[in-house]
């Protein structure tokens, strides 16, 4: 693949706000992204079973989710820990989305899967470690689907912002940053989560941003704070980890929400987003 | 001085909150920390005559503020910069207090100035770069007055509880911590806002904690989405820099917010305040 | 790729350091990493040219170099910035390597690029961006080319050695780490160069590891301090960028030493080896 | 105490290397910071007795050190920790200066002390935590003692460059820097040793700079190499703590080297120093 031709730009970055800009749209399927309403992502870290998906999509739908998350293909700091279903949980997710009506998205990690995940899934998610793999970013864009992009642990806005450049640059129209922590000295938390970053990228950037309280919680009784302030600065949707035997994830069991406990956050976060003027 | 006691420990640390227990409510005048009201403290980084602060204090007032905060020394990085008006500064702290009803904050940096601010302050702050002077610390509990204990930039979580333990083994019952934003890798803010410590304080500390979001902006543009946010994730109060001159200001001026922009910022936080039960 | 089997472990990791084992020799062409000789790798940031290139590389090797560096695809932060050359700039190494006598590692980015990478390099960098891309470290490890495994500037040194092993759990034998500073608060420099992590990976991995101090200095100026400190640290080589048009470089101009500086490193960081018992 | 004038300021800060100009050297006692022999410091964190303190100085002194360090105030995390001996411990340390022959740097915490620590020791050190106390760093410069300044866990060099200009601008001629690491995401040490800042200090300041390893390591494993390279990065000295019997050390114990060690060491930078033309 050719890089992008910097004669081809006319100034102005693809993703930068011009001024009186709004903030732009990005649908997937029936859900909006950066419309008035907060969307609601849940789901397992890992696609486990045909039946825990299943079953946890129905439990996200009736708890007020609006779209289903799971990863087929998982980045482990280990070689020797679950790698993820592959193709297989893929598959379970495309069965999850019938049975529960919820869109889903699932992280792709090698620019050889990208049209494979393409053709099934609804959204194509861009890890943290992946913000700065470029060739994957191209891969993504020219894909066509929507990209979610979570920020990287160590990534600056303006890298950030650049990672999101490759995937427009390459053909890509729709594109959400995830904010989900960044890396700093405090340990009391497994990440910091950085939600000045919402106001920074609102200036910045015409697309739309939602946040991922469970990865810079690392545990579940930070969650909900979490979930609340993220709301509360503006972001248009959440990302949320759910299981409903968390004894038994294989993977980010720790900060995995019970189904009750999710309801119960999506309840309280409806309310500060009425307040503030949107929904959920 | 003499270090406290080992022998008088009972095992737990005075600061952590038990199994059970509640916040303890800190009184400051009529001001609660830690109850259903959330406190909004509002005024200048650094009080520069009798004119500017009688007026802001009022303007705080009549904007929902019920606290005023105003500098009268100054931690200034270089030695050459405004020091701040020193004895003058906490006269003129006095007279607004008198003309405008609000209690106020003034921070203390040297311990042989503790017993001075005590006569007249409401509330001594403890700021960033002084979360682990030990010595100020001692004197600052020693002196019975409630203390705001400012997380420093580069201060863990434990670190912070245990400088706060300094002012309670040393005589000191009123404590309310304020977090202020850490430093991080990332430039586009002046320091990073830690809204999670705010979860993870509720759990370890019984003592109320407040939120400084001019600090951690460092821009005005980015104080309200701050503010916000520190509301919803559970924030006993505030801490908001006013000017009405920013162009003048000897100090901060960048993140100093007009009186207008502080009053909408109060409405829109007793919005959420609401949402979640409480109120300002 | 099917992911490494857990049951093929017998309870250590491949990259771990047993009880009195000595450090590997990972041999490169001629050229040995982990013996006693520090191994110096001198060459520019980019492949410019065919002109450039054999030029740079013959002076590198005057000057005391060994081995040769130079990028053919280049992981950048923006998408409109100088991507590399690719295979053309693969091929102009090649000529370079046979002009001058020495070897070369370049970096590959993506992992359809790995085997044709494999054919012509002697060594296969992984870039600080790549460092937890598991299936560009899979593909290297396949490849049975020697890997130098940069470490990312976000990256503890448990994430490294975890991505040392994704290599080596893929058939990968001969690898060398290269400490290039990681990300902190402290702007004066690029990165902050953590030459602690030699003798934390002394302990820990029986595999070398050299030292880049030009990615952390990010100036030409500081390039000798760290290069110097890094031999006495005990690093098994240096990677040092050179230039000899540095005002017209296309990619980190400003980190890049001119031939005759180069020399003058080399020299004085042949006195610090003799000191400590190696040479160069 | 006044703050220092800015009329008296002609432009350039105190602390400011001009063009040309060499390295102050920094005498204290026969001692001479910054000039061609690297300065060793040996000693404990803290001094605990008479027996203890004058045995160490002895073995500093035996083992090539030239000077003795030892703390009387302690800064510690917890109030509950073991605080140091005070004025006890300073006339211990003038005895054993007096049984040694070596001069002695000791830690000033509070301002109201340090006319007391000055009419004793030979240098008065201000601590990492300390290193933006300005009331004592102005006290510190007053007292015309010189001064060893700590870089602090998570401070700039350039506000440690203005923490410096404090002590300068009240009075203070003599002072030498000392980088002790600062604090990043990385657990593997206590603090990331961060060499670099000697390369910056050389440039921005003309006076000395020295290095501590052992509060950076955290462990006395790591010291040595730490210790090497702050020598062949150009340090005009080290700061090293050492015990006789760390097991019942009170404070530090981890990271104190047995005089053994501790000569081992001093040998092997000698022959770094000698190596760059320096000796010890």
């Amino acid at each position: 693949m050719s890089a992008p031709q910097p004669d081809k730009i006319t100034g102005t970055p693809l993703v930068s706000r011009q001024d009186g800009q709004t903030t732009t749209v990005v649908p997937v399927g029936d859900v909006l992204f950066g419309g008035e309403k907060v969307i609601i992502i849940g789901g397992p870290c890992a696609v486990e079973g045909r039946d825990q998906i299943t079953r946890l999509a129905a439990e996200v739908a009736s708890k007020g989710g609006t779209m289903l998350r799971g990863g087929a293909w998982k980045p482990r700091t280990s070689p020797y820990s679950f790698q993820g279903l592959g193709v297989e949980g893929l598959e379970l997710l495309a069965m999850a989305r019938k049975s529960s009506g919820l869109p889903f998205v699932t992280e792709v990690l090698d620019p050889r899967d990208v049209e494979t995940v393409a053709e099934v899934a609804d959204m194509l998610q861009i890890g943290s470690r992946s913000v700065q793999n470029f060739p994957l970013l191209r891969e993504a864009g020219a894909s066509g689907k929507p990209v979610l992009l979570k920020r990287g642990m160590m990534t600056t806005i303006d890298e950030w912002l650049n990672a999101a450049e490759y995937v427009l640059a390459s053909g890509g129209k729709d594109l959400v940053f995830c904010e989900r922590g960044i890396r700093t000295f405090e340990p009391a938390m497994r990440n910091t989560l950085d939600l000045g970053s919402i106001a920074v990228l609102r200036e910045r950037t015409h697309l739309p941003v939602i946040v991922d309280p469970s990865h810079a919680a690392g545990s579940r009784r930070y969650v909900e704070t979490l979930a609340r302030a993220a709301v509360a600065a503006g972001a248009d949707g959440l990302l949320i980890e759910t299981h409903d035997d968390p004894g038994h994830a294989l993977s980010d069991a720790e900060q995995s929400l019970m189904p009750a406990d999710f309801g119960s956050i999506v309840d309280s976060c409806r309310a500060i987003a009425q307040a503030i003027g949107r929904d959920l």
